[in-house]
């Protein structure tokens, strides 16, 4: 490599480096007013939670709560804990369940959402709209935790429903 | 209520609450090889990795590896940390890998499997087949992290594919 050619590839690493010193720098301004925490829960929509309570407690031994009805939300729920990130079990309640389409495609059930913290709700969501990420509703709600949460759209997700809650 | 009927429904409950603790003992005993730890990692089938890892990086503002290609597990992976539980990231490498057929069911990509930790791969393994839980291979195999995995079969785990993990 000549010199001058040696000269021109500092030069490139040099603005590259640069480039991506400023890049980070705007990044972390922009979504400075939030900040994304734990993944808090995996839902698993299961078409017999009580089979599915008992394969967490009885055969892997851990931690499973009660059955709680959930009827605002059309779900039953049941907690597993497993270190910092709980596996919740879900089951229809009622005629027009959240999750009954799911189960209809998925006769043995499998993994319907994935939940992920952030410090301030609102915040984010003015962010992820400005980020053309599509948000499922228009405002928070309540969710099962007694927390408000949004959900993002899937196809904004790479196929996979994401909740976001407010810790 | 009689004397009599309450006595009864007094010994009822006695006998109750002594087989749920000899029930609970010999649950204990017998799983006392191997305990279930925590969620390792929640992995995702993705058609393009790159915009997944731009999505959990550039907008959500979470800590993003580099791409690493895992030319024995025919993946190439990236992980997502989000607390103590990562995001596993996957996409195919070369012609035969295991989550094409995943992903030509799941055009935007999903949710693949689950994995757990455990603190004795080689009891649990014997644990599992002893209670009926089908595992897709007969012996624990090397994951991407270096240590011994084995898979459960999903219709065993409520229509989840739960990958156990040696920590």
């Amino acid at each position: 490599m000549s010199k001058f050619c040696r000269t021109v590839a500092g030069l490139e690493r040099l603005v590259r480096r640069s480039w991506g010193r400023n890049y980070h720098a705007t990044k972390t301004l922009y979504a400075a007013n939030w900040k994304i925490g734990k993944i808090n829960h995996i839902a698993m929509a299961c078409p017999d939670i009580e089979k599915a309570s008992a394969l967490y407690r009885d055969v892997l031994g851990a931690k499973v709560s009660e059955k709680h009805p959930q009827e605002e939300h059309g779900v039953y729920t049941v907690f597993v804990e497993l270190g910092d990130t709980k596996i919740e079990l879900l089951t229809p309640l009622g005629e027009k369940s959240p999750i009954q389409n799911f189960l209809d495609k998925n006769k043995n059930g499998g993994m319907h959402h994935i939940c992920i913290e952030v410090d301030n709700i609102e915040e984010a969501m003015k962010d992820l709209k400005a980020k053309k990420i599509r948000l499922l509703s228009e405002t928070s709600k309540i969710g099962a935790h007694g927390k408000p949460v949004v959900f993002l759209h899937p196809k904004d997700c790479n196929g996979v429903l994401v909740e976001l809650e407010q810790e």
